[in-house]
């Protein structure tokens, strides 16, 4: 069964000319041992709920994973796997999730794989802690990954397995590929971890020194694993990259490149595996198949749940809504009363705190909002009264507050480990996560900001402290170029609303989008509020906040004042100080580029006519705003300095005044 | 002499009400121990060579180092302990390099601090074993870090320490103010690590359990650090975060905020100090004061340079000239050589191999280069017959291939952590870093990025890979907004090379700009070289690399064509194309946008005449290009796919015909 994974992933490489053969090869025997006697899955159906979840977190090993799949049973037939690496192809050249049946998440990016299953399994957790009942374990899986020594070396695996062994996530099993080999070669000199003193050291249950070619071995090892109560469990396993290629295993010539056709026929000599390239024979065929037993599992669960439904209705209903992702039926009129109370209200707050305002009702309705903070709680003010503080006890159990589960996360100093795992939380299903740091320290967690992306998941990040306005702490801690560099990020909406109303619909927006994540930039600072007519245009991404109102003829406006955030009341300040000069500006508030980038054209073009020259004014880099046509942008294309809020914005001369001068020049008056 | 540091630390937090009062008032003791017993300083000259670097980890305790800087006789008076976190005082909000004298980095975002002290400790060992000669230890120092929970929470600490470990840099001194608190609170829920183990897991020597407010045991530790001969030391000094305050004291309430008037007074009387704010009684100013030992410090050391200057002339001029960063004398012969022989050779390769080719001839001529990669050295091409690989022995020394001292690192995969010890690298003085990961992984050490630009040093990021051409690796690891995000970043220059030349210019620039970091954008694909008249105009960042030649009344372009990197040629094969259909196109190469931002206007508008309409093309999201007065832009605005990079040049439009398609269309032809 093993030598079928090897031939496979061999063949594949090779007819790519492209890939990574050496990581299916050597972890071929572990796949054995989990997949063929513990990984309980129903390759017809991918999306199961209660099915094992499986990460392959080192996942230029992809091959290894297409094998699986294909020889288990899932629909993914041979023509997809000669065909990998190929243009739409099932089987690109890392694991993608929504593309291949049975994939999870998408890996590569090395580390978050792991910090992906992390999220995986506390969701798992907590779902079985708010959904189960006695006599009704419907929440009740594995999760496991696959992980070799890059993953262990990225500062990531730190911060995910630390909060692993915090959280006592007893039912992730994390495996790893202990080949000593990574691309620069034999990793001696570079990586001296003690890794299950490391694993030890975070509360983890450590199965080490286990070989990873014996497939008994390595299933009492699982079989160790799985008894764990109260601790996630590493399995230490020794492997040899490439197991099978006489000449190339054991080396690092072995992990990224074809082997080439004549070490091929040298390896599938050695493994005595004598069929051609993708033919595997029926016997191996069907000592692989997992459908029958998948089928009984899901059917098995699904009577399980039925039993459960008619206990407990309402729950079973809310299980199904909220692992299909979908908003509780009157989420139009509960997001609907949060904008009309903060247009109400309006109150003068700092954006951070009118997202708490709009958290407060949200979290009250959406009890699948999971929130979260990488240390900054007090600051980024993503706790509510609904989302008590999430705790574990000594047992691993989920600790409840006033019978309350906990949802409100500290993820501790741990921003690309937040991220990752709160993309993690997404892919399981069952929760909306949402998390804070300071937009600065979204730098840390780019690139799981992007696999959210790239997958296309529902994931809020929010990002307190958006610019100068933070003061004091200074040119470390204030963002510049991170408004602006978010908003290159594909697939990302990125929000950065200029009161409350504008944070409540924003928030909103965040929710609506199930198939994209989100980021609220927001201030420290105090913001005044905008006086509008209407909240509902705020969906557009860009309105017209004020039109010029006591100048000109008919109204007309002579230059398009174009802000974001923080700075659109100084808009509104110029706009007053431009009526006194005879000249007419509009003020159009822009909380979300790529929303508003997705109006139809004669939107657009009615909120940003042609032929009126515009002026953009955001407190960071300059280069964004060309894009939407300004003849002058008021910003800072620079590093900023630790002082008072006040007096920064003043010294980088971004107030109304300044605003007016710009404009004046434009206008040519 | 430790209340003196809680003093001034609470006094100045209350004037400027802003800061961090906690973790100084908690360390004090432990500063103490270190300052004024093992320190080797002169306040009078903080640049001297041999001095011990002190890093501040936990940054936002920045009023322990003024505190300590004042103490000791730094030029910082009191005024500016006053004046803590106004605009243009030198005690801003966080340490900065250059602002202050006496701060070795700029520290704040967490975990950074601690790996800058990686590279300085590296940066020291390795001058050490080239410079050092029998009877003079000319390079002799320690490097110290202060650090907090939020240090070792985040991952970078995991991949420094595992390298500082590996590296067994028994010359690092890490002190960990172990207070059991971070922002949100007690840290138990979040952070269980048993850190002494974790770092013996790294190879570590740790002193456990040390009582961080008694001066004779945390000095009796430092004592034993010192003893280390093949291994870094953790010291885990057990404390009370604001120590000292009978209310706040041992909560996270004294971390981030001015202990108010109130609280301040029952300080005084608890810790009976009586003096006025910002007073200090002559006898501790006295007792703190390093002026003199410093002096004589620094003195003999200069007498034993001297004698090393005496034995080895060319060493201790080499020395010299290292640390101040200077390059070579014959350093423009030796670049003009490399560009010639590049413009000569006329080679079709890819840019990364082209980098590599720069580098055979700058790492032979300049010793001072050090290497490195994330483990894709065969992938980053950042090796070279000049550069062997750096090893350690077991005693710690550091090892010669056939008697060359390593000057290529194996960083492992571990991009955040490479880039934050290569600033440490920077800021010790000695060496030129530069490193290589793939450039979609610059995601994942952006923030280092950043911080080497806010500091204003020399380091070198080679980023290859960089655009779909890398193929059948897939969206994971395209980039397709990493080249337009990274020059939001001020004051770091992005090149991304269409040829062997301009990459050989790309190389140069970088390693002349000796206060600004580079990031060299290569493709992993060949590239055709592009004829050229002249390559000393590739150092403007923008040149015209071809007018249209065939077609026109005086060749006056219909059209500017601006490419980068790998499109180039595709802009030139477009400009072939337009001619035949009598169109004028003009192709404008822009390897460097912000090297031709600092540019004359009259050098620009040659470039980009006014009233000719433009077309830029980049493989990435377009919307960094409207900046140039784009009316079209030639990339795409999503993630990539996998597959051979000719179907994906094809299937996402970045062809030749599509520019030609684009031009015709915007010249209305």
């Amino acid at each position: 069964m093993a030598n079928a994974i090897r031939a496979l992933a061999m063949d594949a490489v090779q007819a790519a000319n492209s890939g990574h053969p050496g990581a299916p090869m050597g972890m071929a025997d572990i796949a054995v041992a989990l997949w063929s006697r513990h990984l309980s899955h129903n390759p017809a159906n991918p999306h199961w709920h209660n099915r094992d979840r499986f990460v392959l977190s080192n996942g230029h090993g992809s091959m290894l994973q297409y094998a699986l799949l294909h020889l288990t049973g899932y629909d993914l037939p041979i023509g997809e796997l000669k065909n990998f690496r190929k243009l739409h192809s099932k089987t690109p050249g890392h694991p993608e999730v929504d593309v291949t049946p049975g994939i999870e998440t998408t890996t590569g990016p090395l580390g978050q794989g792991l910090a992906n299953a992390v999220g995986m399994a506390l969701a798992e957790k907590l779902l079985a802690a708010e959904f189960n009942r006695p006599g009704h374990d419907i929440v009740d899986h594995h999760t496991y990954v696959f992980m070799g020594d890059g993953c262990l070396m990225e500062g990531i695996s730190h911060e995910a397995c630390a909060l692993a062994g915090a959280w006592r996530l007893n039912k992730l099993v994390a495996i790893y590929d202990d080949n000593g080999i990574s691309i620069d070669g034999q990793v001696a000199p570079w990586f001296i971890d003690d890794v299950a003193a490391r694993f030890i050291a975070y509360g983890w249950n450590v199965v080490d020194k286990v070989d990873g070619h014996d497939i008994e071995v390595v299933d009492a090892a699982i079989e160790e694993a799985l008894k764990s109560a109260d601790r996630p469990t590493l399995i230490v396993c020794k492997t040899v990259i490439g197991k099978g290629s006489p000449n190339r295993a054991g080396t690092s010539k072995a992990h990224g490149e074809a082997l080439g056709a004549d070490e091929i026929a040298l390896t599938r000599k050695a493994l005595g595996w004598d069929h051609a390239p993708f033919e595997v024979p029926a016997d191996i065929y069907a000592a692989w198949d997992a459908r029958d037993a998948g089928a009984k599992a899901e059917a098995e669960w699904t009577e399980e749940f039925n039993a459960y439904e008619a206990a407990h209705p309402e729950l079973a209903k809310a299980f199904h809504r909220r692992m299909l992702g979908e908003l509780p039926a009157n989420f139009a009129e509960i997001a609907a009363e949060a904008v009309g109370a903060a247009h109400d209200k309006a109150e003068t707050v700092a954006s951070r705190k009118a997202s708490q305002i709009a958290l407060e009702a949200f979290t009250a309705a959406l009890p699948e909002m999971l929130g979260g903070s990488a240390d900054l709680t007090g600051s980024n003010l993503t706790n509510t009264k609904s989302t008590p503080s999430l705790r574990f006890g000594e047992q691993g159990q989920v600790m409840t507050t006033e019978g309350k589960i906990g949802r409100h996360i500290n993820y501790g100093v741990r921003e690309f480990g937040m991220a990752a795992i709160m993309n993690g939380i997404a892919l399981h299903g069952g929760y909306i996560p949402y998390g804070g740091t300071f937009l600065t320290f979204s730098d840390y967690s780019r690139n799981a900001i992007r696999m959210a992306a790239l997958m296309k998941r529902r994931v809020v990040h929010v990002f307190t402290h958006d610019s100068i306005g933070l003061g004091e702490d200074g040119p470390t801690h204030q963002s510049v170029e991170h408004a602006a560099s978010l908003r290159l990020i594909p697939g990302l909406d990125v929000w950065r609303p200029a009161d409350t109303t504008e944070t409540a619909v924003a928030w909103t927006m965040a929710l609506v989008q199930k198939h994209r994540p989100s980021a609220l930039l927001l201030s420290r600072q105090n913001l005044p509020y905008l006086p509008k007519a209407d909240a509902d245009v705020i969906t557009q991404g860009a309105y017209v906040l004020a039109e010029p109102s006591e100048v000109g003829i008919n109204k007309k406006a002579q230059v398009v004042l174009m802000a974001t955030g923080s700075e659109v009341h100084l808009a509104l300040q110029a706009q007053e100080q431009l009526a006194k000069l005879k000249i007419a500006a509009r003020v159009v508030s822009v909380p979300s580029t790529s929303v508003f980038d997705r109006q139809s054209e004669s939107y657009k073009v009615q909120v940003l006519p042609r032929g009126v020259p515009r002026v953009a004014i955001e407190a960071g880099v300059t280069d964004f705003w060309w894009k939407y046509g300004a003849a002058a942008v008021v910003g800072l294309d620079r590093f900023g300095e630790s002082a008072p809020a006040p007096d920064l914005f003043k010294f980088f001369d971004i107030t109304a005044d300044n605003i007016v001068a710009v404009a004046r020049k434009v206008v040519g008056k």
